[in-house]
């Protein structure tokens, strides 16, 4: 791949990024030259200009990451990236640790809502094992586990600076092995009791917002338990002290291994000119993570949905990303990303397949 | 097929209303026993409960619309019912009126964006010409012609009461028609070149709202073609006075053939159990109709998205409808209506395909 780095445009980076050159060096800004070309091609289409709304931004956006004025989406992936949480003890989820490992089960099985969502818009779904707090793990996970969960943020660093890198690299390198082979789409989700917990943390930390304006219910804790997840995050970052300017800094202390894989995965995405689809608000913290090590990587992203969680929408914001769907979700597993291919499949085949004016034979429009 | 028909829950109808008797007796009720058992089912899928927001309550009513506590959507349907406005010389739109068959063409080609759209989702397009200015329609479109055009509604009736009548009677047979073959699932669009402008007006009087409120750009005139569009919608509602409790009467005097045939689309897909997505401005204006005909059909109605026409918001306010996507569209064709069909398809196949937390072996959570 021919790389046209622009460190002005991709931010300037500070020491302490060092550590991630070699997952950011391939991203390169995404194509303008098409981008226009895809613009123009889309306005002679037999449609009065901009009537198919944000379908024809995506279809644009998807020829500027990929570099293709007619681009295909035959190989799509979603990838379930899994971890624990040490924080889980403290009670902020409505489900017991062990739901992870047997949810693990449930995707091989493909029992799960992202194999039937995955299935809908012939999506491969991948799953990852960062950090499950078990040695119980199905056989087709991909074996990537780094600890058996993280430790609870209340009593210091979720996890050691060291095993931070490992987590972001072990998802920049699994999606690099399968762009080798063939990815168009790529849909990111999460699986990991208590994992809203570390992503309210980051989402405070990277959007300079208080905890309680960020931290939500999750799969669905009551208001007393609420107001003790708030409480546990004011914790972890009070305890920490997270430098938001230092990525690294932020995933190891408040942060989990899947988040990190998360964050890993959209660099990895980024750097093989793949439109990256977020889902829920894990991956919308990842995404904060590999922004802050790349804002660049911003440009691959596409937002699938606006969570019921609290502190979606800051994020989304952080990133300047606009989420298609708004449909009351709060699953995870990558599940909106899943439902959100069919829009992108949907608006990359108007670009590639409808007639323009001029081959239909189609008055064109005096406005 | 077996009715029970629920005169209390259905409305009941004035003598002016005798006329659609044959397209409204068997209309039943949806299914009460069958959304109870899918509610069921769907908290006992592995997720939290409600996690998948919108599209659990889409799978439900599903299952009471077709009856089916599994049901199969094997057979869609997007049908595109086309017509000609004598109001378009008035200047109201942005293209002229010749592109309306071009556009007929355009569809049996396979060009159009409802034909890239339909194709994504499995759907077959079905086009019928109910009154098209024009002899020269291609042979693959559904001849049901009632006139060439309607009259502009500025000096009068648009149409008889007669043609009124008869439009709404193709709708309701084209889909009974293709029904007894097979059909699961229905999506309705429009093609007519000045046809928001009916729209507006139907709009207007079943919504009770001033013309300005429900008048739009359309396929997209400038502010001042806005103001002259609103000018026409408003003598056309002066000079005709139409009945808000006669349907047929608002239909022939300020309606349109397409607006009609949608409208009886919607019986005949109530009539089947088959669920019946709207699409944009125009054919939430054929419900309005279809609604006032029989309000028990708009609990088979399903709302696509939310248009960028202004007025489409108060049509499915009174329809008591709450649209699944708002992605700016503002095509028409059906196409928002089959981008939507996927997210039908996906909730339904949540419910028939994924395990529950007994099947999957997963812990149940605490709330």
């Amino acid at each position: 791949m021919v790389t046209f780095c622009n460190l002005t445009y991709l931010g300037v980076r500070g020491d302490n990024l060092d550590e991630f050159a070699d997952m950011t060096s391939e991203i390169d800004r995404v194509d303008g030259e098409i981008i226009d070309k895809a613009s123009k091609r889309m306005d002679s289409l037999t449609k009065p200009k901009g009537s198919l709304g944000q379908l024809e931004r995506l279809a644009i956006k998807v020829a500027g990451i990929t570099g293709k004025l007619n681009p295909s989406l035959n190989h799509k992936y979603s990838f379930v990236f899994a971890g624990d949480h040490g924080v889980a003890a403290e009670g902020v989820s409505a489900y017991p640790q062990e739901v992870t490992v047997q949810m693990l089960a449930n995707f091989i099985h493909e029992g799960a809502a992202i194999n039937v969502l995955g299935n809908q818009v012939g999506s491969e779904v991948v799953v990852v094992d960062v950090g499950v707090a078990s040695d119980d793990i199905p056989p087709s996970v991909i074996d990537e586990k780094i600890n058996r969960g993280t430790d609870s943020f209340t009593g210091g660093p979720a996890m050691s600076r060291e095993d931070a890198l490992a987590s972001v690299k072990v998802g920049y390198r699994v999606v690099e092995e399968v762009a080798e082979t063939g990815l168009d789409l790529l849909g990111l989700g999460d699986m990991g009791i208590g994992n809203t917990t570390p992503s309210s943390a980051i989402t405070a930390i990277m959007t300079d917002s208080k905890p309680e304006e960020v931290t939500g219910r999750g799969t669905g804790i009551d208001e007393e338990s609420l107001r003790e997840k708030i409480a546990v995050v004011e914790e972890g970052l009070e305890v920490n002290q997270p430098d938001p300017t230092d990525p690294l800094d932020v995933l190891s202390k408040v942060g989990g291994y899947e988040i990190g894989a998360i964050a890993g995965a959209y660099l990895a995405g980024a750097a093989n000119n793949v439109p990256v689809l977020l889902d829920g608000f894990i991956t919308t913290a990842g995404a904060l993570i590999a922004h802050a090590i790349e804002p660049g990587v911003a440009d691959y992203m596409i937002a699938s949905h606006n969570s019921v969680e609290r502190g979606h929408e800051a994020a989304h914001e952080k990133l300047g990303l606009d989420p298609l769907l708004d449909l009351n979700l709060r699953l995870g597993e990558g599940t909106g990303a899943a439902l959100a291919m069919h829009l992108v499949q949907s608006g990359v085949s108007v670009l590639n397949d409808m007639y323009t004016f001029e081959e239909a034979g189609v008055s064109p429009g005096g406005s």
